[in-house]
C-alpha cells in the first residue's frame, strides 16, 4: 500500500485506508487483530478517524491490508465493545464521540512570552521563574547555570557506555532510596577533597538537586514540629519560595558585610536558618571569622542550620572557605548539587543531615519518588572518581573568570555609578545602584528586557530594604554578549538620569 | 616521586610525604598552592594525616614535590587558619582535630540482611521492601519488575548519542517543570495508541514514576481538604503506604471477582478512591462492565478516581481494556510509567489530572523537584517516537508469556491445592491457599525465604479477612528458576499439613 507521506490536501481526497498508513508487516506475529485494533484506536484517538466519520468496509480494508476479512471484523468489535465504533445499517460503521471526549483547546499554563511588566512584578508568584525562562531574549544575563555549552558531553557519553556495559539486571530494579553505593561514595571522596567535609558515603543522600533537599527538610522539619525557618535578606527567591511551600514561616534575617546579622538572628527565635555562608546569594558576602563563630555559637545552643553550599566550587581570587557542615556536623544540614558545575537539567544532588533527623529526611524521600535514577547516578559517580569532573572544573573555572573580567570591565566603562559585589567567586555578581535611580530596578528590567536584555531585579531577593539592583549571571555568556547586554543596560540607567558617580566605592570586586 | 600504591605496611614506615601520593604536574598552571591545601586537606579528611600526625617538615615536601617552599608554607598556613594544622614549636606543625571530629561508626539505616522473621511481620512498616530488597534470595519471585535483563542497552545508548549530539546549551539548564516538550508528546501518542486516552502534551506532567504520582496528588489533594482516599484490598501495600504518608486516612475498600465494590465504597464516604482497573493488584481482576459503569456513577456524581495503569501493556489472553480516564477526564487522575515497561531504575512516569486539580498538582511537582532529569526524558521520546518501545514491548510480551506458563505448570503440579488468579496479563500472579494450611502466609514466606526462595505473602496486601496466598513475579526469572521455586513453595505447603485439593476451582488463568 501507499506508505508515502500524505499531505492535508491528499488526505481529503481519500476514500479509502491508505490515510491510516497502515502496514500488516508491522504486526507481531499471531497478533494481527490485536494490532489492527490498536491502530484504529489510535486514529480515532488522534483525529485522523474524527467522530461521525464512516471507516473503510471491512472487505475493502482487509483488501488493501492483505489479511483475512475476520481480523478487520474482530477489530471493528472490540472497538464496538469499547463503545468506539456503532453500526449505522447502510451508513455503514462509523465512529461514536463515546470514548475520546469532544476535545478542547488546552490553554498553556506557562505562555511562552509573557508580558515584561506582569513578569517583573514587586512580589513574584511561584511561576516566575518559569515565565522568566520562557520569555526569550536576545542576551540572557540572568543568574544561576555555568557554561552549559562546556558540558562534557563526549566523557559523559562514554561514562554511560562504561555503566551500561558493566550494569546487573537487578540494578534496573527498585534501588536503593538513599542513592546508588556507587555514587553515595563519589560525592564522600568530592565532599573531602573539595569542602574539607569528612562523610561515611552512608551519612550521604542523594536528591534531585537543591530544590528536593530543601523539600525533603521542609518535609521532615514540619513533621517533627519546626514550622520556621529564617532566611537571609537579600536572600534567594527560588530557595525562600521552595521553604514557604513547605513550612509555616521564613522570617528574614538582615545581610550586611560579613554576612548574615546573628543578633537578628537570634531576635526571630527561629529554631532554624537557611544560609549561603560560602558566597551569600546574591550579595556574594563571605560570612566573617567573627559572625562563623557567633553562629556555630547558636547552632551549638540548639539551632540549626541548613546550609546551601550551591556554588562553592567556583573561586577566582581567593583560598576556599571550609563548609560550616565540617564544623558543626551535628547541627548543619549540607545540601550540593552538580547544577552548577555539570548542569542543572541533570536534577542532581547531595545531602547530608544531623543523625536524628536522617530517619524522617530518608523517609521523605521514600515517599517523594523512591530515590533517584539510577543511570546517570551511575554515569554521575564515573566522573567524580575519574577526575574528569575535576578537569571539567578546571575548564569551567577559567572561562568563568575571563567572562567575569569581561563583565567588571564593561561595568566600570557604562554603568559607572554601580557597584558590583561579590565577584570574587560564584557564577553571578551582584550590582547596586545608586538610590538617585529614578527608577525601580524591577522597571529597570523591564525597560532592559524590552530591549532584548534578560535580567533579574535584586529586589526580587529582598523583603527588607535594600539599594535598587541587579543579579546579572556571567558564566553562561560569551565575552562579546556580555558586554553588549552591560552597554545596554548603561545606557538605560544613563537615561534615567543617573549619571553623579559615587564616592569611593567604585566597580571593584566586593 | 614514588606513585606506586602503598599498602598499610609499607605506609607505617614511611616518614616522608610519599604516602600523599602527590604529584605536582596534576596541579593547574598558576594553581599550586590551592592544590596543595585542597590535596592536604582531603589527607586530612580521609585519615591519611591522623588528628594529631605531623605533617612533613615544610622544605622536606617542597624538594620532593618539586615546588618552592613557600607553596608549601602558604598551603600549611592556609590549614591552620581553617584550624586543621597548628604548631607545635619542636614538635614541628600537627594536625589538629577542630575541622573534622572525632568519627564514629555509623550504623547503617538498611542492614544488607535483615533477620526473615522480623522482615515478614503482619505490620510491615516503611522499610519494608528496602529489607525485601537487601535480603539476598537464591531465587527471588516477588513481584514488581519486568524481564530486566531484556532492557535494550544498545538502543538507549544510541537515543543517548542522538540526544546529546542534538542538545542545545540552554537545554541542559533549569527546564519545564512539567517535563521536555519532546516526551510529553511521545507520552501522549502512547496513551493514545495503547490505551485510547487522549491527551494534549500539555495535560501530560512527567513525573518520576507512580510513586511520584501518588506524592503529589496527597500533597495537591492534602491543600485542596481531601485528605482521605479509599483503596482496593486488597491492594498495593507500597501504594497505601505512599498515600497514607502523605494523607490522613486510606479506608479499604473489599475487590471481589469484578473488580473494587462500588456499593462499599459509597458507603466509606471517602472523596476519592485509588485503583488499579486494567489488573487490579494483586488479584488481577479486571473491573467488570456493570462495576465500570457503577463506578463511573460514582465519579459523576463528585468522586474522584485516582487510576494507576501499573501494568496494562501486559497482557496476553485478552483484549486490551480501555483506560477509565478515556471515558471521563474529569474525574479520573491517571497515573501511567515505564517502570514495568522497561525498568523501575529510570524513575519515570506521568500523570493526568482534571483541570481544575492542575495546578496545585504542577505546584506540587515544582517544589518537591522543579522537574525531572532532561537527558533520560529525550532519551525516552526517542525510544517510544521511534517505536522502539513498541518493538521491546513485544519482545516483553513473548518472554513474559512464556514465564508466566512455566509458573502455572509448575503451579498446577507442585501446589495442587493452590488458586492462581489474575494472570491473564501482568508481570506476576496470585495464589490463594486452603485456610486449613495450617500455618500464616507470613511464615510460609518465611519459610521460603529460610530455604532461598523470595516471595511476598498476600495479607501484606490485604486488610480486610482474606485467605492466606502469595504474590509471585514471574517476569525476571528463568522458566528453570520458577520451577525450582514453586517446588520448594509445594514442598513446604505440603510439609504444612495440606494435601486435599479444593473442589472446582483449581489452578486456570482467573
Amino acid at each position: 500500500m501507499n506508505r508515502s507521506k500524505d499531505t492535508g490536501a491528499e488526505r481529503s481526497k481519500e476514500t479509502g485506508a491508505d490515510f491510516l498508513q497502515l502496514d500488516a508487516a508491522e504486526a507481531p506475529p499471531g497478533g494481527l487483530t490485536d494490532w489492527l485494533t490498536a491502530r484504529l484506536r489510535e486514529a480515532v484517538a488522534d483525529g485522523r478517524l474524527p467522530t461521525g466519520s464512516r471507516v473503510p468496509a471491512s472487505r475493502v480494508l482487509a483488501a488493501e491490508l492483505g489479511v483475512s476479512r475476520g481480523v478487520v471484523t474482530d477489530a471493528y468489535r472490540r472497538l464496538a465493545e469499547a463503545g468506539q465504533l456503532a453500526g449505522r445499517g447502510r451508513g455503514g460503521t462509523v465512529v461514536v464521540a463515546l470514548t475520546p471526549p469532544a476535545r478542547q483547546a488546552v490553554p498553556r499554563p506557562e505562555p511562552k512570552a509573557a508580558p515584561a511588566p506582569a513578569l517583573f512584578r514587586d512580589d513574584p508568584d511561584a511561576e516566575v521563574f518559569d515565565h522568566l525562562r520562557a520569555t526569550p531574549a536576545r542576551i540572557d544575563l540572568t543568574p544561576g547555570v555555568p557554561d552549559l555549552a562546556a558540558f562534557p558531553r563526549a566523557a559523559w557519553l562514554r561514562a554511560e557506555r562504561a555503566v551500561l556495559d558493566g550494569l546487573a539486571a537487578p540494578d534496573l530494579g527498585y534501588g536503593d532510596v538513599r542513592g546508588t553505593p556507587a555514587l553515595r561514595q563519589a560525592v564522600a571522596h568530592w565532599l573531602a577533597r573539595n569542602r574539607g567535609i569528612r562523610a561515611d558515603p552512608d551519612e550521604v543522600l542523594v536528591v534531585a538537586g537543591t530544590a528536593q533537599a530543601l523539600a525533603l527538610l521542609g518535609r521532615a522539619l514540619g513533621r517533627a514540629g519546626i514550622t520556621e525557618v529564617a532566611v537571609e535578606d537579600p536572600g534567594s527567591l527560588g530557595a525562600r519560595q521552595h521553604l514557604a511551600h513547605w513550612l509555616a514561616a521564613t522570617p528574614p534575617v538582615p545581610v550586611d558585610a560579613e554576612g548574615i546579622r546573628v543578633d537578628a538572628l537570634r531576635a526571630t527565635r527561629a529554631p532554624a536558618v537557611l544560609l549561603t555562608p560560602a558566597h551569600q546569594y546574591p550579595t556574594g558576602v563571605v560570612l566573617g571569622g567573627e559572625r562563623r563563630r557567633e553562629l556555630l555559637c547558636w547552632a551549638g545552643e540548639g539551632g540549626l542550620v541548613i546550609e546551601d553550599d550551591y556554588d562553592a566550587e567556583h573561586r577566582y581570587d581567593r583560598p576556599p572557605v571550609p563548609a560550616l557542615r565540617a564544623e558543626l556536623p551535628d547541627r548543619v544540614c549540607y545540601a550540593g548539587s552538580i547544577s552548577k558545575l555539570l548542569a542543572p537539567a541533570l536534577r542532581t544532588g547531595w545531602l547530608l543531615v544531623p543523625r536524628p533527623l536522617r530517619g524522617a529526611v530518608l523517609d521523605a524521600k521514600r515517599f517523594a519518588d523512591l530515590g533517584n535514577p539510577v543511570l546517570p547516578q551511575l554515569v554521575l559517580a564515573r566522573l567524580m572518581e575519574s577526575g574528569e569532573l575535576d578537569r571539567h572544573l578546571r575548564l569551567l573555572r577559567g572561562r568563568h573568570r575571563r567572562r567575569r573580567d569581561a563583565m567588571i570591565t564593561a561595568i566600570r566603562t557604562q554603568l559607572p555609578t554601580a557597584t558590583v559585589h561579590g565577584a570574587a567567586a560564584g557564577l553571578h555578581l551582584m550590582l547596586t545602584l545608586p538610590e538617585e535611580l529614578g527608577a525601580t530596578d524591577t522597571e529597570l528590567a523591564t525597560a532592559a528586557l524590552a530591549r532584548g536584555v534578560k535580567v533579574q531585579p535584586l529586589s526580587w531577593h529582598a523583603r527588607l530594604p535594600y539599594p535598587p539592583g541587579l543579579v546579572l549571571g556571567y558564566a553562561a555568556l560569551s565575552p562579546g554578549a556580555i558586554a553588549e547586554g552591560i552597554a545596554t543596560l548603561g545606557e538605560l540607567v544613563r537615561r534615567a538620569g543617573v549619571s553623579r558617580p559615587r564616592r569611593g566605592d567604585g566597580p571593584a570586586p566586593g
